[in-house]
C-alpha cells in the first residue's frame, strides 16, 4: 500500500460486496487491506479473485487494523445501523450500501456521531454517479427542461425477494435519490400504496406518489414480481421532456422537444385551447464508465480532502424520512403522510 | 331500410361520432337512419362519407323519427345524462359512449328509466371487444394464469387534453372497464392521486390503486402530458404473467411461463427461500377485427333479441363507482375510499 | 368540376387505386371523373365511396371523355405499357404507378410519345413524396452525411406475392427511385441473386447490390415470405449514419454523429490506425403527411403548368434499367451485369 | 494440476485470449499452465486476474512444456497456420480461434497432419455452443420449422476493423459456421459483393448469397461500419419462421407459426392462389450458460477421450472453402463461384 492511498475495509461479500472490491482495488487512490463476512465461502471466492487482500469473518478485525481508514458496509439493509455506528466509532470513515438505516431516527444518530468524530459518512446511491443521471442532472440545472412537471418511473423486474425490507427500501430508494439530487423542489407528503404476494414476506409491489411544495409530483413504481425487467423513467418539463431507459445499452436518455402550450386561458377551464408541440428527439452521447467506480474515486477524494460527499447522510436521511413515511402510507392503504419538517430546509439549518 | 334492420340515430359526431357511424353503416343488422351535431361543419362532413343519411342540428329530430330505434350517444361526458335519459323516455334503445355518466347517482337513474322501460342501456366500453382483451378474458376464465396478483396499467400519451372530465374519466375507464371484466375479485377500496398541469384544467395525470377483497391489486396510470405513446399492461398471476401491449401491431399479447416459487415457508419470514422460474414465452394470434365493428353488432343483436349486453349500465355502474372514488380520493390526496358496498354482490341481488 | 380542377380518370381499383381515388378526391385542384375497372364488384365499392364518380368496365370510356386530362393507370405492372401508350395517344397526361413498364425499351416508347406530344409522364414512385425521404433528401443535399459510403434496405415482410413481376419489381424498385433520388453518383453495374419458394411463380427473394462510380455502394434485401416486416434502411456517410426505420411511428428517422477517424494512414495496410467516433443521436420530427396527396398535387401542378414531374419518366427509366440487369443478374446467379451507358449522363444528354 | 486435468497452453492474450483462460481456468477438467503473448503489457494484466499462470513471450516456451497437453490458439487470423502446424509436430492437440487458416489448402495440411498424428484438431466456431444455436438445431432436426427455405443474416456494428483479414473472414465466417451446423443440404455456389472505405484496408462491407443443391439459400450481410449493432437472422422454413436475435437479453429466438398455402397451383404462374397463414409466435426459454464455457468443456472431452469434436477441422475446412470462394466472387464483383466438390460429400468420403 502507496501512503497516499486510503485503506479501505469491505463488510458483506455477498452480492454488491464483490462490486464494491473490485472497484477500489481497481482505483489508485485506493487499497483493499481486509474484507470480512461470516459466510467462509464467499471468503474463499474473495481470495481467489483477490489474491492480495486479507479475509476474516470477524468484523472487528477491520475495526482494529490501524491500516484501514475506512470502511464500506454491504451487509443486509436491518444491520446498517450497528456496523456502520462501530466503524464511526472506531474512528473510520464509513460508505454504507443504500439505504443508510432503516430508520430515520437511525441515520441521525449516525449523522450525530460522524458529525462529532469528524468522519465522512457517505451513503452509496449509486444512480447519482452514473453518466446518465449526471446527464439528466446537466440538463435540468441548464434549463433545458423548464419547470418540472413530474418524474414517473417503473422499475421492475422478476426478483430479487429481500427477506428484510420491502421493495420500496430496496429499489424506490434508488429513484429517491435520484428525485432528491436533480428536483430542487420540496417533498411535502407521500402516499403509497403495496401489496404482498408470498404471505409473510416483505410487500413486493408498491407504488408511491411523492407531492412536492410547487407544481411537480413523483411518481414510482416498483415490483419483484413482474415477467420482463422495466427501468424506466419519464420526466416531464415545462420545455422539454425526457426518457431516461436504463437497460438501453447507449441511448439511454432520450430528450423530446414536445410539449403542449396554452391559448386564451381563461377562468373558465371549458375557454382553454391547448395545443400540442411536437418537435425533434435528441438522444445525447452517454459515457460508458461504471458508476461505482465514479462513487468509490469520490469517496476516497472526501475522505483525503474532507470534503461533503454528493451522496452524503444528510441526502440519506432525506431518502430514509420519505421511506419511512412511505411505509406508514402503506399500512393505511394510500393515506397521504406528511413530511414533517420540509427536509431541504432543515437540511440548511443542521449543515 | 330492410325490416330486420335496426334503425340508429347518432348524436355527436365530433372525435367517436363518425367511426361509431361507419361501423353501424358497415353492419347489415343496422341502418344508421340520421346524424345529429350542434356543429353544421360536421354534419356536412358527415354528408360527405355518407351521402345517404340524414343530418339535423335538432337532437330531438332524432327521437321524434320512428324509424329510429336505437340511439348511440357520442357527446362530451357531462351531457350523457341527459341525452341518454330523453332517449330512454322516447322510447329509444340506448348505447352511450364512456363514462356512461358523470356521476352514480345519475348512473343509477338511467338503470332505472331503462329497466322500467324494458329497453337496452349499453355503455361503450370498447376495450372489452377488442380481440386482444377477449384473449386475456379466455386465459383467465380456462385459468392459464392461476390466481391474480396483479393488473398494473400504463396508458399515457401528449393528449388529447379534455375541458370536461380529468385523466381519470378519460382512459383509467379504460382499464377499469378491463378490470370489471376480467378480474373475478371484489374491489373494496381505491386510493388515487392525480395533478393538473395547466392551472383551472382538469387533472391530466393521475395514478390509481384498488384494492380488492382478497390478495389482488391493481395499479392504473394515466396521463395527457406524456413525451411518447405507452398503452401498456402487466398482469401477474401465480401460473402464467401477460404483457399486453396494444401499441404493438400484431404481437399485442405475450403470456410469460414466468413466476415464483416459495420454499421452506415458516412463520419466520426471514427463513423464507424464493426461487425463481423462468420457462417459455409464447404470444398467441390475435384476430384483427375492429372492436367497434363487434360491439355495435352486439348491440345491436341485444336490441333485437333483448338479450343483456356485456357491456351493459350495471357494467357502467360499477366503473363510475370507482371513477367517483378515485376522485374524491384525489382530492384528498391519495387517502383511501371505500366502495360502500361490494358492486358485484349488490348487482347480483338486482339484476 | 370547376374550370380550374384537372379532370382525372383512373383505371384499376384494386389495391392501389382505391388511395389513388381517395387522393385526387380531397385534393382541390383535381376532379375525379371517372373509374374503370374489369371487376364489376370493385366498381360497386368504388361507387359506395364515392357516389359521384362514373364507373365503368371499358378503359375506352375514360380515354372518350373529352372531360378526362389526365389518367392515372393502377393496374397490374405487365399492363403498364399499353394502358400508358393508349393514353398518351389519346392526348392525355399520365400518372403510371411503379414500374412505369416492364421493360427498359418500353419506357424509352413510351418517353418518344410523350415529348412528341408535349404530355406529363410521371411515375408514381410514391417514397419520394414522404416526409421522411423528404428530410433524407435535405440532410444529404446539406452535406450533413458527409460523402455517402453506403445505402441498405431491408424491405421485408409476409405477402403480397405478386403473380406477374418478382420481389425486385414489387419491393425493390421503392429503394431504386430512392436512390436515384438521394444518391449524387452513378450506378455502373449490379450484381443481383433470388430464389423461389412456390414452383412456377416469381422470385419472392431477392438481394441486389449496385456498384457506383464513386466508392458508394447499396444493397437492398426484398422478401415475400419473412415472418415478421422490415422496413429500414442504413445509410453510411463519412460524417453521419442514418438509420431510416418507415414502420416507426414517429422517430422514422435517426441520425447518428458516429464514425471513424483513420490515423497514420500508409500503403500498409497493417499499419492503419482506425478510431471510432461515438456522438449523440438526433431524431428529427417528421411530419405526418401522406404522400400519395403531395404526390398526386405535384401532378397536377405538373399538368397544369406543364412542369417536369419530381418523378419523371426519366427517373422511371433509370430505374427500369437497374430492374432489368438485375433480372439478368439473377439468371445469372449474381454474375454482375454492367449498366451501359450512365443512366444521369445519358439523361443530361437528353434532357 | 490434478491428472486428470488438461493442461492448456493459451498462445494470444488480444481480444479473445483472456476469455480462453478465463473458460478454461474455470472449467474442473482443464489447467491453465501458460500463456505468451509478444506483448509485455498484456501478460502483465494476465498475471494480475490469474496470478497462478506462466506468462511468456516465447511461443516454444509452451511448445516444449511437457505438461501442456493442448494449446488454444487466439493470434491475428494470418498466422494461425504456422501456430497451429508448430503446435501439431510438437504433439499438442489444438484448438484455434476462427477462421481455421486463411486458405482451405492450408487448413487441409493442418487436416493431414492432425490426422497422421492422431491429435485433435477443433475450430472456435463459438456459435455452435451457444444455447440458441443448439435450440435452432433443435427445432430444425425435429422437422419443426420443415424445408429450410432461406438463412438471411444481419450482422452489423461500428468496429472493430481487423486489418488483415475483409470482414467476411472476421463476421461472415461464424453465420457460415451456424449454416454448416444446421441446414442439412449441400453449398454449391457463392455470389458475394464488398466495399472498402478505408483506402488499402479490407473490405468492411459484403453481402454473400450461398446456393444450396436444393431449394435452399443463405445470405449474409456483414458491416463494421454500422451506426448500431444487429445481430439478427431470419431462417424461413415451410412449416415455421425463426427469428434470432442475439442481442435480446432473453427472448433470442422467436418462431412463428406463419407462412404461405399454395392453392390450384397449375403451369400458368398466373393461375396461382397463394394464402397466408398467420399463427401464435413463441420465444422458447434459452439457458444462459456461457457458450466458451461448453466449448472448452467439449475440447477437453475430445482431448481425453479421443472423440471426433463438433467443430472439427472438417467443418472448418467447408467454411474456409467458402470464404475462399466468396473472396474470389468479390473481386469480380459478384460473380458465382462454383464450390468445387460439394463439401459434405467429399468430407463423408475421406471421413
Amino acid at each position: 500500500m502507496r501512503n497516499d492511498q486510503v485503506g479501505v475495509g469491505v463488510v458483506g461479500y455477498g452480492y454488491w460486496g464483490p462490486n464494491l472490491v473490485r472497484n477500489f482495488a481497481a482505483s489508485p487512490q485506493a487499497n483493499v487491506v481486509a474484507v470480512s463476512d461470516l459466510d467462509q465461502s464467499r471468503l474463499a471466492t474473495c481470495r481467489l479473485a483477490h489474491p492480495s487482500v486479507q479475509t476474516t469473518n470477524r468484523y472487528q478485525d477491520l475495526l482494529d487494523d490501524p491500516t484501514i481508514e475506512a470502511i464500506a458496509i454491504a451487509t443486509p439493509a436491518h444491520t446498517h445501523y450497528e456496523m456502520a455506528l462501530a466503524a464511526l466509532r472506531s474512528g473510520k470513515h464509513v460508505l454504507v450500501e443504500k439505504p443508510l438505516a432503516s430508520s430515520a431516527d437511525l441515520v441521525r444518530r449516525l449523522i450525530d456521531e460522524a458529525e462529532r468524530r469528524r468522519l465522512i459518512l457517505m451513503v452509496d446511491h449509486t444512480f447519482l454517479y452514473t453518466p446518465a443521471v449526471q446527464k439528466i442532472k446537466e440538463l435540468v440545472d441548464k434549463d433545458d427542461i423548464g419547470d418540472i412537471y413530474y418524474y414517473d418511473s417503473t422499475r421492475v423486474s422478476l426478483g430479487l425477494f429481500q427477506s428484510d425490507v420491502s421493495v420500496i427500501w430496496d429499489l424506490a430508494v434508488h429513484d429517491l435519490a435520484i428525485i432528491d439530487h436533480i428536483i430542487d423542489d420540496i417533498p411535502i407528503a407521500v402516499s403509497a400504496t403495496a401489496c404482498r404476494h408470498v404471505a409473510g414476506a416483505p410487500e413486493n409491489m408498491a407504488h408511491l406518489t411523492l407531492f412536492f411544495q410547487n407544481s411537480c409530483v413523483a411518481h414510482v413504481n416498483v415490483n419483484w414480481l413482474s415477467p420482463v425487467k422495466v427501468r424506466q423513467t419519464f420526466i416531464g418539463g415545462s420545455k422539454k421532456m425526457i426518457v431516461y431507459n436504463d437497460l438501453e445499452p447507449t441511448e439511454k436518455i432520450k430528450v423530446y422537444d414536445k410539449g403542449i402550450t396554452v391559448d386564451g386561458a381563461s377562468e373558465n377551464a371549458h375557454q382553454f385551447r391547448i395545443g400540442y408541440r411536437a418537435g425533434d428527439m435528441w438522444a445525447p452521447h452517454i459515457s460508458a464508465k461504471e458508476a461505482l467506480r465514479s462513487e468509490v474515486e469520490h469517496f476516497t477524494d472526501c475522505v483525503r480532502n474532507g470534503a461533503r460527499p454528493l451522496s452524503d447522510a444528510q441526502s440519506g436521511l432525506r431518502v430514509v424520512e420519505i421511506l419511512e413515511a412511505a411505509s406508514w402510507s402503506i399500512a393505511a392503504q394510500g393515506k397521504p403522510v406528511l413530511l414533517r419538517q420540509p427536509p431541504r430546509i432543515r437540511a440548511a439549518a443542521i449543515g
